[in-house]
């Protein structure tokens, strides 16, 4: 199913000489509590697996707009902690009133709100950055993205308990994995403004520490046994294996807050330091059937894929449109999900395909007007590709 | 000459409802260290007196690569201080090793470096946001741009002689002006990244303690005795009556560094609470000549004005285009000053204008390629307004 999915030159070369340093494999992987693996029933096309980072193929991706836990993106920085439930503690601490420490019980009952959310990796897409100009990181198609059912207390209600001092400004969160980098070990963190703690928007909370996943217990990939998740914000944001959260008055000092989510054109020192985290994801779209290098046997040619909104409260898809004539003339796709500010918009459009058709693209507007950008400009750290999306055709 | 160039009926509107309220005025005002107005040769328009608010005609502005003190903008946010030179002291604390404190006389000690540089509001053109939808904030044209010769010890050499610690990541300005806001009376003040203050690019410095403005010592208007000059950041980065720098870890808290001048959307608290400080002015360009609603009589007519780099290292201005039919044919203009990183790029070209000439269009594009957008999407605090400039004429 991935080699049906690589015929275009371009991908066969990539996926090649991916396959011939190790990189990049097909797993059929085990499934349970504490497993490192995600389920077997999927097949990922695995980048890399310490740390683990594996993508569907991405017709299996809009099957459902619910996506199974099996084909869900699987993103990691550092090893997957195997977490012991019962001895399991999340602290509260910072600018708080009252220090908070929980046990997974404590953590269940508070009030459980489910909320579904989609999560992307800012470097999802990565690898068209990649095709102007190599850029460092895991080679991202188009599959680092997952809409998921998640479940559990109001990240709102805990601080609440706690009770915020008046200069809090900023909720950090910290991971039990490890990560190696720079010779240093440390925890992956992630960190968003005060404000979007405490969203409740049409009691859609700003963020939730989930602790089930489509209705199951998280699984060890997905960050068992309590994740963080930060609806519209760039999955980095949700961290996973979660086990402190502190307030502050500024941004978490973390690596991957104070220096690698964010975007710069060169990578300059002085550009990393300027710039601030990258929070949300940006509008974007995506064509997963027909795949690349398919041959268009009908006149008449089903396409399907998934759009979406810019992570900005109140604002969704309005349209997605596809072209088959290299972007002379539009069909507008059918919208088959509902429109939500935090989910993706899976959708499908019938077009009219000639031997002159080349590629398909596609291109999504928001419900603000904002259409997704033709091009986007290289950036050093490969992320935000939103650009059309364009699949070459036979 | 200010009516001339307001002979557009939505620009004669705008400047008689402006005209009304007494918030702006053209006035030839008298000029001397401590006094809180500009020289006596200027004629500035002025959007409001206090806090002084004043740019020039466009017509002034472009007459010499060099602006003259009496023809740059004034923007200020609180009181014009009048100091006493003899009592002066600028400090230097935080996280440094030794703090200092110098007179004007010990900060003239240090190495003198002449830099030009062009300083610009990041709310330039914010009327041009205002036609879309009305930003609240003085109603800027095009105007609020200049180019000087600024000199003064370099910020690195007062932080060497401190000495950093080795948590310095920002460095905070403030100033000795008095802003009332909110209740609350503070001065301004203003953050730049460290690493930006230890530039020194083929000896440009990332910024300097600046003295004089075009080798005069600066008027009370332009921060008489000291400022920062941060040159390719925004105006607002380059604080006035400079008194005390303070080296952090973190940007400063200063409202116009926490709150301020950062891009929103709507400007809700959330969008506030997660979006940095701007520091970059983006590329930029304006017809100058022209103005706005002249009669054109020849066939041949010379058009002038200004393009900005995007503030980036090593990026100068490569291209200007102007076009007299509507953007369907572009003439390339010939850039009459030298290339720079730092400081606008006067240009003139000639184009044909027919009787269907009914506006002229211009265009910059940068040395990496990028082209300054036809259109820039509304903002709620009406910064950095930077679509191809259009100037309707007869």
């Amino acid at each position: 199913m991935i080699q049906t999915s690589l015929p275009s030159s371009i991908d066969r070369r990539l996926f090649l000489r991916q396959l011939s340093v190790g990189a990049i494999g097909l797993i059929g992987v085990s499934s349970r509590c504490g497993s490192s693996l995600a389920a077997d029933a999927s097949r990922l096309l695995v980048h890399s697996k310490a740390p683990m980072n594996a993508e569907p193929p991405l017709t299996d991706l809009v099957k459902s707009w619910v996506t199974p836990v099996e084909s869900f993106f699987i993103r990691s920085h550092g090893n997957t902690p195997e977490i012991n439930a019962d001895s399991f503690h999340l602290s509260v601490e910072g600018l708080v009133e009252r220090p908070l420490t929980l046990t997974l019980a404590e953590l269940g009952r508070f009030e459980q709100h489910a909320v579904t959310a989609t999560l992307t990796c800012a470097g999802n897409r990565r690898s068209e950055h990649s095709r102007l100009k190599a850029v460092k990181g895991v080679q991202w198609r188009e599959g680092a993205i997952g809409n998921a059912k998640w479940r559990g207390a109001r990240l709102s209600d805990l601080l609440k308990k706690a009770g915020l001092r008046d200069s809090a400004k900023h909720v950090w969160f910290e991971g039990l994995d490890t990560v190696e980098d720079g010779g240093k070990s440390f925890s992956f963190g992630g960190s968003i403004p005060l404000e979007k703690a405490l969203l409740d928007r049409e009691n859609n909370p700003g963020a939730i520490l989930a602790t089930t996943m489509n209705d199951k217990p998280l699984t060890a990939d997905h960050g068992f046994p309590v994740r963080t998740v930060v609806p519209g914000y760039i999955g980095a944001r949700s961290v996973k294996w979660l086990s402190k959260i502190v307030v502050s008055d500024r941004p978490s000092p973390n690596h991957f807050v104070a220096d690698v989510y964010k975007l710069v054109d060169e990578g300059t020192l002085l550009e990393v330091a300027e710039n601030g985290p990258i929070y949300r994801m940006p509008l974007n779209s995506a064509i997963c059937t027909p795949t690349t290098g398919t041959a268009l046997k009908a006149d008449r040619v089903e396409v399907v894929g998934y759009a979406l909104p810019p992570g900005v409260p109140g604002v969704s898809i309005r349209k997605v449109e596809v072209s088959g004539d290299s972007g002379r003339s539009w069909t507008e796709a059918k919208l088959t999900s509902p429109a939500s500010e935090f989910c993706w918009q899976l959708w499908s459009a019938e077009i009219a395909a000639t031997s002159a058709t080349k590629e398909l693209i596609v291109r999504a507007t928001d419900s603000r007007g904002d259409m997704q950008p033709e091009s986007v400009r290289w950036n050093a750290k490969g992320y935000l590709f939103n650009a059309w999306h364009h699949v070459p055709v036979n």
